[in-house]
């Protein structure tokens, strides 16, 4: 019976400057997912984590993605899916864009490559409607494509590869709950012109420094005036972390996805090394538990082998 | 005597979705200069055009960057300008920044190479604080640097030069009058989060089409959901150009600074000429006087001769 192996990369969604239009891919940590096709027109789903999360396929987001799929196709055969996720749900390294978009490459691969990577992405946004209410694709596409995704338009989409250099990414997750709802809440439905054109210069430069391979740029570009300075305060720890992490050599970053995960690049290895430490220390003193990754930039993305 | 023949080209800055941050150079129209150094501290401004701009150097925009070149080295001699304006005031496409960079560049040489470009354009952002009350640089910079330049950051100063492909610029300068006040009273403190996600999805798209040279990409993120709704209300015919302007095979455009000139980019002359013709057929038929260019991206900028 054919079988794909799916590996789905976590993501840094809303990166610094580019808030809902810019994403990268990690190469740690990673979902494992098997599917098969089955006879039966239905979406049958096993978990084999301890993150229990529901198997209903109208309340799993790999579930409704793959009822989209179903249902584009005519309901003529179903998925069996095993899920076994190593990114954490709610961290804000895209836990729930991890387990769509595998489920969507995975479903496309079974079905003979029968869909183009927009298409991907559409049936994918259904899980990330499920997870967040809000059909976003800053995590789904670089997921689905690896490195960095500039989503120019959502509607109708347009999503941009963008070429980046090599960058070590390291993560910390805090482990504490930011409620997405108050993530949003945080934000003001209206922010100042003046605002907005240095947040519109930055993202300019941060994706020349990008394709220029200029890490100074980058650095100098890693900044939003704009999210960062109210959702931050959901984030215990979070000043001083930046502060720390830049002093020990990275090049900037922020807050990952809606956080609570927070993100730094770093031109070499022995620098991101060196900024896990800063985290490590932080949130050892203020007594929050955490867990880290020191990665790179994945840039193929979704990775499936299909067996037979 | 030593003496510099200036060529100082006409920008386009506030590119469509780079408001405040992006402009470009063109290859014509370009004002004519000369400078020379002279004994006694002073300015002396000599106008060959039929503009009657003033000659006393503190009202003049040429006048002003002179005077703090002169402030800033000490006041040890002075310059005489010869000016021949070919890019018409108030036009939109840059005519004072033509005077400012075209003095700064010139009497730097005059000065053997005394200046660093950021200094160039910050003697010139005088002038454009003499002449619009605000010193920007999204046309100083294009003027003096040429081809694309972004401005990511204003204080502290950093201009990125954008690589761009060959492209032609069509521009129409409607014969009226948009005064700086009006097309400044006329925008909003504050705009829509939402509105800004838009722009700032399209100017990393624009951005990214330029280094790329994708054209397709460029035309599709030449869109200004903020600034562009509101200023092309004090333009007379603006929404009839630009849509006769694309169905005639532009890639897009916009207004040209904030008016009221309007200028459209096209991949090759022909299409650039077919623009053309649709800009004159407008004008014409609502019975506005206008001047029209068709020109390349100037990619060379201030060009200056140095003569003894």
């Amino acid at each position: 019976m054919k079988k794909v192996t799916v590996h789905a990369p976590g993501t840094v969604a809303n990166l610094v400057c580019g808030f809902d239009i810019l994403g990268l891919a990690l190469n740690e940590p990673n979902d494992i997912m098997e599917l098969t096709l089955i006879d039966e027109p239905v979406v049958r789903i096993i978990n084999r984590d301890q993150y229990n999360l529901p198997t209903e396929p109208e309340k799993n987001v790999a579930g409704v993605v793959l009822l989209s799929i179903l249902e584009k196709t005519g309901n003529k055969f179903g998925f069996e899916v095993t899920i076994e996720k190593h990114i954490k749900p709610g961290s804000g390294i895209g836990s729930s864009a991890a387990s769509a978009a595998g489920a969507a490459v995975g479903a496309g691969l079974l079905l003979d490559s029968a869909f183009s990577t927009d298409e991907l992405v559409q049936f994918a946004m259904n899980g990330e409607k499920l997870a967040s209410g809000v059909k976003h694709a800053d995590n789904i596409a670089p997921c689905i494509l690896g490195g960095v995704s500039l989503i120019r338009c959502i509607h109708p989409l347009d999503i941009v590869r963008v070429d980046a250099p090599d960058l070590h990414v390291t993560v910390v997750h805090p482990q504490i709950e930011v409620r997405t709802s108050d993530a949003r809440q945080i934000l003001r439905e209206k922010i100042y012109l003046k605002d907005a054109i240095k947040q519109w210069g930055n993202i300019a430069g941060l994706v020349t420094g990008f394709i220029k391979g200029d890490y100074d740029l980058i650095g100098r570009s890693l900044e939003d005036v704009i999210i960062e300075p109210l959702r931050s305060l959901l984030i215990p720890g979070f000043d001083e972390v930046k502060k720390g992490c830049k002093e020990a050599g990275a090049l900037g970053g922020g807050i990952s996805g809606s956080g609570p995960s927070v993100f730094m690049l770093s031109k070499d290895r022995n620098t991101a090394l060196e900024v896990e430490k800063v985290m490590k220390e932080v949130y050892t003193r203020i007594g929050i538990e955490f867990h880290t990754y020191v990665t790179t930039i994945n840039k193929e993305g979704v990775k499936a082998v299909v067996s037979q």
